[in-house]
């Protein structure tokens, strides 16, 4: 496994090897008895949800850790513990998806038909959901039950759980079914609900895991966990952004935020900026399905100059994280937070 | 609190003191930063599904500690805290039905709508079972952190869930959609399915928690399982001859597992009695909702002494199970396991 001391696509293929094995020891958990059925179920939906994705959560975190020991190369099992903690974010994730889909009725994912449309599994899903996050605490109980910080990792997975299910929750009940209602959407909401819903499990969670791992106490770390909320919370704003602005063939997809009805930074700044005659024509054109409607909504956001004001968000964030992370005491902590921001700095895609 | 060791109703009355505790200290989890929106949700939330069941979970985690305890006066920390455990059985459970109500597209549950056929709330519903279940750790950490048997606590509800899950698993791909298929029905697939997705979280449960905070060690204490296990499974079975069987005004509700194609006890006990001619009886009008579909199929129970052949697992369980317990080298652990067993023997509700 030393090949994750080489390039980008040696450290992906070693993952995938954790993968490979994490899967076949929770086929073969010893806490249930198994069914042929079952069995071949839970791999096929192992296989159809978790490593599909862009894998970025998951391999941050065996980044950062590198970045911790300061560029030493990694023991055998030093991989094999941070790729396995980078899995728990990616079976995190899944769990997210498979039910957040269900829950926004959404079709496609990834590329493919989403789980529940699949033939014979439909509210089977939320099941499955379940289990997918049940497998977490299997593989922390594997593999770092005897470790110091394995309690330290129980409750930061259950405290991130718990956050980003609370995000949720007021995403989803800002917007219930049928009640399209504009003025419950402003800046401070738009970041309560991409904090919770987003940055803590996206960018906390995976360098949280990394210094657990390293050996560090998260208490003696506010300011990294600050950073990298902030972080998430622009890492957000970028993707409400290039909804609208970015290239589709660069985002791979056409955004449909607007016709959504979405609490995106777009329509919560808009809303910040108009004046009355502006205010009618969000509030008769957003969130509908016409395109002359979407139309109209664009043409205000360019008379708003929001691509200025993003240009200046941009700016003002990059600046105050950049002040954040040097005056970190801790060089290789820096290295670890610099390699997250330049990820994501004006990124197109 | 010392009304603990009083009367049932003074129980009851105590046990519900410390829900309303326990609730008002998560509407306020510094966590997460509350909207009055997502407050006044959880709140109608937690009252619409955490305590409106009958609480013998619950309550049975207090009962055994003062079981444990030999009877000795619990301190009003001890009933706090062992209060504390079985409402966290108490909201498992609730996540549980939350989402089986969904899975199984009921209608009522606990003689009011189900949870997600309440108007505006639908399939948010699903993001609130995840609410229910994170409570769960937020409580232990809340009030059992600085315990030697905290990790222990976390490891066991996290294995429950794991199993309650699994076995649910096995119940939900039996009985498909479309595919009503007999044949896959059979008592050791239906002694898994109860096994893994009732009596772990019904009777080993509350049991477990109660041990822990006696200072116990689970590994020590195998044959605790196995008997609550037994005894859970018996349970499940009694279910099922009384789903049939029962007074409904004894039981509370009118069965209809036969419509519903339940792998019930009594159909896994008639596949296995029956012959040929009566076994095309069961494929031809088992599953249907028609009165005299279901009525042939009582006729064939009849016809195989199913009534019978549950007194005769009544009786072969009672033995059984007694004889472990008497065979026990703790006389507080054998209060706790009679206690359980003789609530639920020839039980007629």
């Amino acid at each position: 496994m030393a090949n994750l001391n080489g390039s980008a696509s040696d450290l992906r293929a070693t993952f995938l090897d954790v993968y490979s094995k994490l899967k076949s020891e929770l086929l073969t958990d010893p806490a249930f008895e198994w069914t042929d059925g079952s069995r071949q179920w839970v791999d096929r939906m192992l296989d159809y949800n978790v490593p599909g994705g862009k894998l970025n959560r998951g391999l941050s975190v065996i980044d950062s850790y590198k970045l911790l020991k300061e560029g030493k190369d990694l023991t055998d099992d030093e991989v094999f513990l941070a790729s396995a903690l980078g899995w728990c974010i990616e079976w995190l994730q899944a769990y997210f998806l498979v039910l957040d889909d269900i829950m926004d009725n959404s079709h496609t994912r990834r590329g493919q038909p989403c789980w529940f449309k699949v033939p014979k599994v439909g509210m089977i899903a939320i099941n499955d959901g379940i289990i997918l996050r049940n497998h977490i605490p299997r593989i922390l109980k594997k593999h770092f039950r005897t470790k110091p910080y394995y309690v330290d990792l129980l409750d930061l997975f259950n405290e991130v759980e718990f956050q980003t299910a609370s995000g949720q929750m007021i995403d989803l009940i800002t917007t219930i079914e049928g009640e399209k209602d504009l003025s419950k959407y402003s800046l401070p909401l738009h970041r309560r609900i991409v904090q919770y819903k987003t940055a803590y499990y996206s960018f906390y969670l995976p360098v949280a895991c990394a210094l657990l791992m390293a050996g560090e106490d998260l208490e003696k770390h506010p300011t990294v966990k600050d950073v990298l909320i902030d972080m998430g919370i622009y890492f957000q704003v970028q993707d409400d952004y290039l909804d609208c602005y970015g290239e589709p063939e660069k985002i791979g997809k056409i955004g449909t935020d607007i016709e959504d009805f979405k609490c995106s930074w777009l329509v919560v700044k808009a809303l910040e900026l108009c004046n009355e005659e502006q205010k009618k024509i969000l509030l008769e054109h957003y969130g509908k399905e016409n395109p002359a409607d979407v139309a109209k909504i664009k043409a205000l956001y360019n008379e708003l100059n929001l691509q200025g004001a993003f240009a200046e968000f941009e700016n003002k964030s990059y600046v105050k994280l950049n002040g954040s992370i040097e005056a970190h005491p801790s060089k290789s902590v820096q290295a670890v937070l610099k390699s997250f921001l330049g990820k994501i700095y004006k990124r197109q895609k």
